[in-house]
């Protein structure tokens, strides 16, 4: 007898996905940030699902009702932005206590709704359930893609840059403080970093523009940390990888969180942390022209490293020019410890 | 302030479906028994989302994971035949303890799969979240409508006439037997019962070959319970109804049931009870075409009322004439009691 937890997440869901019979009218099937549908020809539709669990995505005194809401919506358009689709429908399934406040399921579900028509999306409809023990909030997000054109993380080529939007970490390092210190008081030296954990950013727009170029080549979004999703993308594209060390933008709140945490930088940097930012696979004569579309829009985007036909070796250069293996520990929410 | 349970499931819902803004491209919103929307002209797609709770809606001493997941298919796929939709895709989203046996959630998805396959619809994505209390189960289905011509619950005319697929009332019997004494033994008097509950009939087969008369103006599936839904539809009709008790079909087991729980028939027929059979308001011409269908698809098919023109007026016509108020409690997961 096997338990989830003695496989972890990602190899029970590898066997749940090769178990399924196949399905017509499926693009891009289960496995990357999203799914694609082709309900007709001409027409593809992406779908996303995500749900937050109560002391284990979050805590009561951590954030807020209307602002958790939101970030619920944020998580859910990460996918689709990494799709490069345009966000339309949604739907929501609340399993929550009847003694919880009425006003404060309405806020949640005003913050989720706000982010959703900032995009022009909606909802649309819903599942209310009673439960008991930990509540949660789930969100079902329908977007269209332009006809064979959705972005997936299997076709980075050699040669590639790696671009990634935002800065990475985060919102793992947030975490990690919240869990230790609990949330910040305002004013806080780390609040930037908690704010960056509680209200990401929609990459939706970024996303799109970038797609209008045709140079990138695969995407996904930080979900789990760049280290582990850095390796999925490598190995649905069977390419290898180089990190540029020096090219990593500097984040002093984050050496700083490093310090009060007793943790090395790279642990923050790499390792496990939903930030919700872009990472992409960019032909390289496209560079500038990406950069410059990135700078209009007012988002941060760095370029860390390249792809390469090593299909096996995924490496960080040190500024000093040292070589050594990419780290690739991310979330798994069924590992031990 | 306010708890949910105060004010009931319903009335939460209304209230957080009044305060979201309106949303482009949507044919039917929330409120009925799937939403439907249109992505392009000429196609529209309806969407609905069902979770099961543990301890709220199984219990895992009265069905296994491979039934349950088919029954969670099964109650999505009954709102898809209110809408006389096809249904194609899905994407589920589990709630799963660390300790849970792998080949367990292996088998609740093989099960839900296979459902879906007889359909001609499949998965084609979901979440993955671990919880340490109550296991929950969700499911997002959608499905192509004929544009334009999706059944809602809100057109019944004055005059159609009231038909019932199934036996109505033996989920919930069921439920309340086995609260009282336990999943039945295999031959248990009470076993047909059980598996009404259990394994639910899809209607998405006859739902289609009905809709293709043009003959039925609205349409709801019973998942609270037929006095309630019944009202649901009267509501959004703004209509009346008449039911003769003497067509009500005679279930002699389930009489035998309501004299073990010491309840009456009726609390048994027209209660609390999510038996995942449509309500189907059909134009009285189309009576005889629409029973041949049903008897070719070999689907019980009752005729039990009419609609009239009385909104306010929900009658139960008793076999010797005399008129009462047609009971409406169904399920409000968040009642007290």
């Amino acid at each position: 007898m096997v338990a989830i937890e003695d496989v972890g997440e990602f190899e029970a869901i590898r066997r749940m996905i090769a178990a399924r019979p196949a399905v017509a009218g499926v693009v891009v099937a289960g496995g990357d940030d999203a799914a694609v549908l082709r309900p007709e020809p001409g027409m593809d539709l992406a779908v996303t699902t995500d749900t937050f669990v109560e002391g284990r995505h979050w805590r009561a005194e951590w954030i807020g009702a209307r602002a958790l809401g939101a970030r619920l919506a944020l998580a859910n358009l990460s996918d689709l932005a990494a799709m490069a689709a345009r966000p339309q429908w949604a739907v929501v399934s609340y399993g929550v206590r009847g003694d919880h406040e009425l006003d404060e399921i309405l806020a949640f579900d005003a913050g989720l709704a706000a982010v959703l028509a900032d995009e022009g999306a909606g909802l649309v409809g819903g599942n209310f359930a009673a439960v008991d023990g930990p509540e949660w909030f789930g969100l079902t997000l329908f977007g269209a893609c332009a006809p064979g054109l959705a972005w997936t993380r299997s076709l980075a080529r050699a040669g590639d840059l790696i671009a990634v939007t935002g800065a990475l970490g985060r919102a793992g390092a947030a975490l990690a403080l919240a869990q230790r210190f609990g949330a910040p008081a305002a004013g806080a030296w780390w609040a930037p970093l908690f704010e960056a954990w509680a209200a990401p950013e929609s990459r939706v727009g970024i996303a799109r523009a970038l797609a209008d170029t045709g140079a990138v080549h695969a995407a996904l979004d930080v979900s789990d940390g760049f280290g582990a999703d850095l390796h999925h993308m490598c190995d649905a594209s069977v390419a290898g990888v180089e990190i540029d060390g020096a090219a990593w933008p500097i984040d002093p709140l984050l050496e700083r969180a490093a310090r009060d945490l007793g943790v090395p930088a790279d642990t923050l940097r790499l390792g496990p942390s939903d930030d919700y930012e872009l990472v992409l696979a960019i032909a390289p004569a496209a560079r500038a022209s990406c950069a410059a579309i990135a700078r209009d829009a007012h988002v941060p985007l760095a370029w860390v490293g390249r792809f390469t036909d090593r299909a096996g070796e995924r490496i960080w250069i040190e500024p000093d020019g040292a070589r050594r293996v990419l780290p690739h520990s991310g979330w798994d929410h069924f590992a031990h410890g």
